[in-house]
């Protein structure tokens, strides 16, 4: 649980049975997402305060309200950050996977009847995208929940819940990287890491990494990338060395921390005649992005990606299932497995940058 | 020709024979775009005075220098204001028509050996874009020219030297607009009434125009605009209003003005989930866009279009034969047909917002 300007403490939490249309669901895995640390941060907008965040979880249903037809208690699950209703224009329109129920349009710190399932000590406690995953049970709408393969290990599966689709989806969906093309990532976490194998899946023939932090090298060459550099090494603007690198840019660039700095780097990194600029990372709230809109005149696209495209209910139980068939492997990015009572130092890890995917066990 | 800072003069210049890869050029018609006022303005960069301006012609080869095999004396001819040497890296590119030759990339403000063929009183003159179409005369690289349809009327297809593919082509190569869909066209010059045709030709199912010239409404329908609204009419900014009229948003904004402001608004009006942005009017020298980059994290996309995103070479040809099959109806842009020696009232018309396009003949 977090309470705002405190770093998480673990409590006893009272969880009420799930309502019509919700489900519980007891988390058996879950990841830590650079989102989570945004909340812990309080730099993610409209949380409510205590909230139990968490969104990258695997668990079993418990018990399902009144009239929830998608699970049954037994059941193998991700709860999905960005829910699917199936019902709103976003949902019918083929072109996007951004539900008008996501956390952008409407506010998922209570449950949708504007209540907490979540009591301590006698006090209401917040929700965090309607999942809250940071729990080991856990109430959520039926929109947002979603079965999968009863034979997929949880502890694994749970990076199907955010990571891995949003930066893999951001290359195979929303850039459509194109085999023997050039691509850039900028920022080699749990998304980066994602976008390089979504690039090498495509056949993308030069992937280049970048990163502050060669430690996150080895792990990227592993999974695809060509080379990788640190922007430190260089004198120059990194879009230059880039440039330099591919001859007139980079067909594609992938900009995977969420830093307004970086992503006009990976713009100006990207071919002047048809490059293609993918904003991954969330950016901080109120940023201001400031750019020559000569830039994009010669036919360069700039287009933002969130959950790599995927309409998460139809999309990540296939996911997981390719997962079971071997077609992905994001269990490289697993670095860490912890248990749930050192929460507080996995996110130490991760700010250090001594891991890429810490996954807490053992609630 | 101009000198800084004064209208045109119609002046005698000596025009030289062609060089190797060139050809020398009868004008037959030639109209004026925006650029051209740009350049009268001094708001076009890298422009070197005097200059011969006018790059949406078509004429008559009247000689071609050695080497040229892509035309011969006789043909009639369209020049092109965005060259297509056939043999860079952009041009071997299928996803860019934006040659390297482009003005963009190298001046065209002398012919390629940095020579020009043009004279006046024993003065050098400068071309503009390397085809100077506001002359009786004049010379051009080889790839900077095509040969059309012999049957084609040179006083209309003039046209397709500029204004009407870039518009069109914004529409149904850059967008590829969608059926069925909703599309928003910021300004009702030549090339917004070209971008409408496109969208009318996809088969969008809502096709806004927005300019603060109501004059240009009724052109708009007759091109398929559903509804013409004027910004001033409004408390509330554009794009909300925008937004309102189609639930979320639009599918496609272009903004075909060139301005800043427009183009902020035309992306805030677009679909944030699925809308497409395309800037098809060049922005004046050192500008900057400024947004909040979260308007594009739901999936919205911003691009940029340059002539359409038309290869001239392969494509005008063609769109002159569509023209001469009756599938365009770009002639509905001509409002004024004007000798020559009316240039500077031809100006003065567009600048008052009483002209579409004013074709000049009888050099």
């Amino acid at each position: 649980m977090k309470t705002i300007g405190k770093s998480l403490s673990i409590e006893e939490v009272e969880v009420a049975p799930p309502k019509a249309r919700e489900v519980r669901v007891k988390i058996v895995a879950t990841g830590i997402c650079g989102t989570d640390d945004h909340v812990l941060k309080g730099s993610f907008p409209n949380v409510d305060f205590p909230v139990i965040p968490g969104h990258e979880g695997a668990g079993i249903v418990e018990s399902v309200g009144e009239g929830v037809t998608c699970v049954k208690p037994g059941d193998k699950v991700i709860p999905l950050c960005l829910p699917q209703c199936g019902e709103c224009s976003f949902c019918l329109n083929p072109n996007t996977n951004c539900c008008l129920q996501t956390h952008l349009y409407q506010s998922q710190n209570l449950m949708p009847d504007k209540t907490s399932r979540f009591t301590c000590k006698g006090k209401q406690v917040y929700h965090f995208l309607w999942i809250s995953t940071f729990s080991e049970y856990t109430v959520m709408p039926d929109s947002t929940v979603v079965r999968i393969d009863d034979a997929a290990p949880l502890d694994k599966v749970c990076l199907f819940g955010c990571g891995f689709p949003t930066g893999y989806g951001a290359a195979v969906n929303t850039a459509k990287v194109a085999p023997g093309s050039t691509c850039a990532v900028f920022g080699l976490g749990g998304v980066g890491l994602s976008v390089i194998m979504g690039c090498e899946a495509s056949g993308a023939s030069q992937i280049i990494g970048i990163d502050i932090n060669k430690d996150k090298f080895a792990t990227a060459k592993d999974l695809g990338a060509t080379e990788c550099i640190n922007p430190q090494d260089f004198e120059k603007p990194i879009q230059e060395v880039l440039v330099e690198m591919t001859g007139h840019g980079v067909d594609y660039a992938f900009e995977a921390i969420g830093r307004v700095d970086t992503l006009t780097a990976a713009l100006a990194s990207c071919h002047r005649g048809s490059g293609v600029c993918v904003m991954v990372g969330e950016p901080p709230p109120g940023s201001q992005l400031s750019f020559d809109p000569m830039m994009l005149f010669t036919g360069l696209t700039l287009k933002g990606s969130i959950l790599g495209g995927w309409k998460m209910k139809d999309s990540i139980p296939k996911l997981v299932t390719g997962y079971l068939q071997k077609k992905f492997k994001p269990d490289v990015l697993i670095t860490h497995n912890l248990p749930f009572s050192e929460i507080n130092e996995g996110f130490e890890l991760l700010r250090a940058g001594k891991s890429i995917k810490n996954i807490f066990i053992d609630f």
